[in-house]
């Protein structure tokens, strides 16, 4: 992590998850300083001693605040809202507390629903060792219905809190940025689609997606994408599906 | 909701579950003056169109806060961290940032973990119309590895964060409470025991546990946890994932 220049305000210690984008995003937007340090997770690098002690739960992203005492902070959430609460403008956290209940109860929604039923759907679609249909139906339908709650909330309001664009339109932008790989499509969601994509134009968001390396999931191409759609929906609509659950 | 006696400043809109407790806890430590709202889950009540109007994703908590216009806040961490984070005392949540970004970091920790997996656990353990043995095992497992991380952090710890009893604790508890319910053993976990039953015997702790009602885990037999589970099946036979799984 030492540097050849002034040291920056934070060390960011990431990789390239929707959870690891989120605190990558909120330092673009907020124009802050910091390194980035790339963990391996096939090499379980977030599992060694000296990241347990920047985080003891050993995930990413974590956060190490060289401006505040080498001060650690894990999990996004917590990570997102203590850049966005200390930035003086309140640029993503804006300084009207009823303002900022708003945006804590869409930061909330996506750290204790849209991102574990998210997560969950990827893992029975994408990495289970075996295909279990329950476990696909489950996720990838609660995640469907989290995307229509905020479909539905995007109807009437350009943002999902405060007015503004906030660290809560951020965290839940990231999810919704790999839904073509969580079995979930946005054709039928079109105000939480307009959303996305105004978030997803923004520079600084393109700029975190890159962090910490070039985003695999933007050079996908249409065909792949639409490759990984037809997977998932043939297996989600076939009673045939492979049940090989021992 | 309309009282005889003079308005109270908040409404808690509630069921009985470990999410649902977190705010109730809270509000009694605070000792804000607070009205109860019981949600009837088996009823969906919280799907109608007046509770969407406080929490568009139709799931208790929701708070009312009439103290600040009537505003509306849900998710159970983002209602604990709007009491909390008023209270001129600071008592649960200090008001040194360095402090608050440890609480932030384990109040996440059990949003984005602890809650949202050990409630899987349940699902699979408890109330899936099929055993899943492979969904069994990965939540129980995964609960019980969080579990641990608890426990080794409360070696060297008499508080989850900022060497005092802050809302994370509390957000933790309520989920550790349920414990039993869920697979997970305390006996390998003395650390967490200690720390658990240090929480478990406060009174306001107590009295938030039997908000809205009397709790049924407190003193639970064998018998009546099946009937339960048995309750919840019935219910849940509409909202469940098919059970397509052999």
């Amino acid at each position: 992590m030492a540097d050849a220049g002034p040291r920056k305000s934070y060390t960011l210690l990431t990789a390239g998850t929707p959870n690891g984008w989120k605190p990558s995003i909120t330092l673009e937007e907020l124009g802050s300083s910091y390194d980035v340090k790339k963990i391996s997770l096939s090499d379980n690098e977030q599992k060694q001693d000296w990241f347990l002690k920047i985080n003891p739960n050993g995930r990413i992203p974590a956060l190490v605040d060289h401006t505040c005492g080498d001060l650690p902070i894990f999990e996004s959430g917590a990570i997102m809202w203590w850049l966005a609460s200390r930035d003086p403008e309140g640029k993503l956290f804006p300084k009207d507390p009823s303002k900022q209940a708003e945006v804590m109860s869409w930061l909330m929604f996506q750290m204790g629903g849209l991102g574990p039923m998210q997560g969950q759907a990827n893992h029975f679609l994408r990495y289970a060792p075996v295909k279990i249909e329950y476990g696909i139906n489950r996720y990838v339908n609660e995640t469907n219905r989290l995307y229509q709650v905020l479909d539905d909330h995007l109807k009437d309001h350009e943002w999902l809190a405060a007015d503004q664009y906030t660290i809560a339109d951020i965290a839940n932008f990231t999810w919704v940025f790999i839904h073509t790989w969580s079995g979930v499509s946005l054709d039928d969601k079109p105000h939480l689609k307009a959303w996305f994509e105004k978030i997803e134009a923004r520079p600084a968001v393109q700029r975190g997606l890159d962090i910490p390396e070039a985003n695999k999931f933007k050079s996908m191409t249409e065909e792949e994408a639409q490759k990984a759609v037809e997977e998932v929906q043939k297996f989600m609509g076939s009673t045939a599906a492979p049940a090989t659950q021992k």
